[in-house]
């Protein structure tokens, strides 16, 4: 039997007690106040765990990428939000051709990402449901203000071949519910209405209850949690299902330690944290260097410290650029092997 | 015919004149000083690539993952050079593999490790070649001293299966002549020779010639250069063969833009410098921020902003793990798309 111990390093594991637990986990929250869950699959990339969500009672999937839609697509998910502005004549033929075979959100935050999804639209003959992205304090893609929400709400209503289907937020921050209501009061004299209002962030994802406009909600980390999600306080340590299991190939001094995990399997995401990632064996050990194959560990205020050859446990920072290292994730049931999935949508740029 | 206009974006390129002339370029300053060029096929991690380094004199390739080197090996490289601590009762069953199709050199800055290469050797019925890693101020992997270093290299002349072949820094700096004086000086008493000295790294490239001792040399990233290259004086902005074509995909407000390129086609390598690329039409933009699918635009600084849908060319800060990251690099001929090649040691991490 294949065992954790078995694995050559570095590999990145899955605790699949705590996975199950944590989609069980906020289904349920979702559930209880009666909110849509449309999990975000670019934290996984995995079609069978995306099925696991969907299962559990998701509404549908978020992909960030047009071609992360198309592998889900593949593998028989019909219900799929892509939360990013869609331009380009190739990107829109292949919207187009999606449209044929699932029900899709996008969203848009200009006028020029209007016109080209109703080119697409009228390309594919059918109806394009589009939110528009509002920067309620993010300061990334999103419009800036409800005047200027509602006006790109109306240019959808009037494009042939979209509709207007609300709103869209990241993160989740008080400005938000200000920011839906003056939209609506804008509309309302237009006669058009904001049906779906949808927020994100895994750090947020306890607190969309006291939100409420948010009627559905894209979380991705919530089901591996990492440092950064820790931090923010919507996971617990014990909670964290996705790991990177490493070896120890150096001990150049007394305090330091090398590993075979670098940025190529962590990802140089510092996230704000001391470190690259938190040793389990080692909580005191820090992480304080990355090069592309080796991590590069201080101990000088670790009590124990490592011998060469020694298999290593590491938290990372950010689960998600983790997911678009790794070929392959392997799912652990206790020690034992249960299944290795291929990341299906991995490096899926376009 | 595809142009660079016709790529989706984002898409990796090469300008396969600037990589030519890269290639050629260093081997002549290699065969002037009669230093053997071992290029790092980690900074491309494309077969094709490594046969024109090959072509061009390269006396064989150094890989830093045996993945990356069972990859070349596929490909027809016989003389590879892995500068890694190899461990693990898997791992060394490949390597021991792998020596029956290729002559492999490979390091070690432990007893373990060189314990490890003795049971591999044997397997293999073959005689390995190991250079012991000296840590001349990197604080990477390596033995910290002359002492160090020459007992390693009587352990490792004493291990059947095991031949000492000489010493391996990184990077070139000046403690290096004196640590392997040291060495050698110690070792002559017992009859040893440090046969071969081998350092590395694109930022000391063009300073070799003033390290008498060094008589082979890894460099990866002269091929295509970077930010960080740049940043270090060994290439010019005009030298650099790598870009990340994007596009901008919204303009949230007049100083901000955001493109569709972002930690996970870029990397979060910050290397130091201001910014996470420098944009070549908007020199005076700054990419502040990366999320994974979005480079954040400050316009703050720059006279012109470009407009939504519009293509610009990042020059990344550092090119290897943009490697990682694509599963192919377009090479440019001017703007005519001349070859496709997949990136066959892409995510090789074992």
């Amino acid at each position: 039997m294949n065992t954790r111990d078995t694995l050559e390093t570095p590999v990145a594991v899955v605790n699949l007690d705590r996975l199950e637990a944590n989609i069980a986990r906020f289904q349920q929250y979702c559930d209880q106040h009666q909110i849509a869950n449309w999990p975000h699959s670019k934290t996984h990339k995995i079609p069978a765990i995306a099925a696991m969500q969907r299962a559990a009672g998701a509404a549908g999937i978020c992909c960030q990428k047009l071609s992360e839609a198309e592998v889900m697509a593949d593998a028989g998910f019909d219900q799929i939000c892509i939360p990013y502005n869609l331009l380009g004549e190739q990107r829109l033929a292949r919207l187009a051709n999606l449209m044929q075979r699932a029900t899709l959100t996008v969203s848009a935050d200009s006028a020029e990402t209007v016109a080209g999804l109703g080119h697409a639209a009228r390309l594919a003959g059918r109806t394009l449901a589009v939110l528009v992205e509002c920067d309620i304090g993010g300061q990334r893609c999103g419009v800036q203000n409800p005047e200027e929400a509602a006006a790109l709400a109306r240019t959808i209503a009037a494009t042939p071949g979209l509709a207007f289907a609300g709103l869209l937020a990241y993160p989740l921050a008080p400005p938000l519910e200000a920011f839906v209501a003056g939209t609506r009061a804008i509309l309302a004299a237009d006669g058009i209405s904001v049906g779906r209002v949808s927020a994100g962030s895994t750090a947020g994802m306890w607190q969309i209850h006291e939100y409420p406009s948010v009627g559905e909600y894209r979380a991705g980390m919530y089901i591996y949690g990492d440092r950064g999600t820790i931090a923010r306080g919507a996971i617990a340590q014990q909670e964290c299902a996705l790991h990177v299991i490493a070896t120890v190939v150096s001990r150049p001094t007394p305090t330091r330690a090398v590993l075979d995990a670098g940025s190529k399997a962590l990802s140089s995401d510092i996230s704000g944290l001391a470190g690259y990632g938190l040793i389990l064996e080692y909580p005191d050990a820090l992480i304080e260097k990355l090069s592309e194959e080796h991590a590069h560990v201080d101990l000088g205020s670790s009590a124990r410290t490592p011998q060469i050859g020694e298999r290593v446990t590491i938290l990372p920072n950010h689960c998600c650029p983790v997911s678009n290292l790794f070929d392959q994730i392997v799912g652990l049931r206790g020690d034992a092997v249960e299944v290795i999935w291929p990341v299906a949508a991995r490096g899926k740029l376009v």
